[in-house]
């Protein structure tokens, strides 16, 4: 089930640096791209930036309605994953080209991606210069959900390998969010 | 052993999102943090950004020299990185305190930590407002290399466990960089 994630919390969502899906519409258009730039910036109130390509379809419905959706495809999702990364929107409609099934945000006209597991509404703060020179958008999480069957507490609890979280390394070789591991607390 | 790393494959190095440790230099201080907030900017010249939060030491080092140095531990090294995530290196050496050997970068004057199996030497571009407002230093990987038993041929090929790159939660939670799995081509 898709539960909130409480803002100071939200920077778990992404954390472990996870690769992305960044949704966007304006003006009855939408698109769907694949992103690995993705980075937190602060706590509470939640904040990332996202790298968005300068000739991508994505920059120019960002650019539109300054908000994206930024989802958490997993590893059954590596073969979309990869495909929305090396298509452009501007020619096919991904999400009828690829079986791409969407729901509502909740403060953001861009839509979630279904069959991902954690989702943040992002709204992009102005920020002419890093927009213009690194293609890097700055964002406030406005509100976040994650699969509760996936993430809960706080935590990421992947109940199978199909639902973990991925990484892409390139050219559509990814590795899977691995095992956890735990570190000692420090001595004092 | 320590291979230099083409720079148009430099960004493979940091692309699956792990957890980093940064180190610094200026006027014979160094220090070492643990970051998770380290992002690619770019390819070829390989830029990227990091998270340098504003009360560090590491923060007052780096503008000093304007240099630093991003490591990737591996999962070996999980307890060592909470650990100089947690503790001021106004207060301690972390070096000393932790037992952190290090090696001369080559081009920059903040160490190399050894242990760890890729390195990236960055020289800070200069962007106020991104570094006042978030934190946020962009910067060109000016070298880089990685350990050929763990990444070669612009390849991650992780030979053991212990040798995986790892991917910060919260709090000490880590998880190791997991199982490889592969996109298939998009049909046409």
């Amino acid at each position: 089930m898709r539960v909130i994630v409480e803002p100071r919390r939200t920077y778990r969502l992404i954390n472990h640096g996870p690769t992305t899906l960044i949704s966007s519409a304006a003006g009855g258009k939408r698109n769907v791209m694949a992103a690995s730039w993705v980075v937190a910036l602060d706590f509470d109130p939640p904040k990332l930036a996202a790298v968005i390509g300068g000739d991508t379809y994505t920059k120019e419905l960002v650019d539109a309605s300054r908000e994206f959706v930024v989802s958490l495809p997993t590893v059954a999702m590596v073969d979309l994953t990869y495909a929305v990364g090396n298509v452009s929107g501007r020619k096919v409609d991904k999400f009828e080209r690829f079986g791409i099934r969407t729901a509502p945000a909740s403060k953001v006209s861009a839509p979630l991606i279904e069959g991902c597991v954690a989702w943040l509404e992002c709204k992009a703060t102005p920020e002419p210069r890093m927009e213009e020179e690194y293609g890097l958008y700055a964002a406030e999480v406005v509100a976040a959900w994650a699969d509760d069957e996936v993430f809960s507490d706080g935590l990421w609890r992947f109940p199978d390998d199909t639902r973990r979280t991925i990484h892409h390394l390139s050219k559509g070789i990814f590795f899977a969010t691995g095992e956890r591991v735990e570190a000692r607390e420090t001595p004092a």
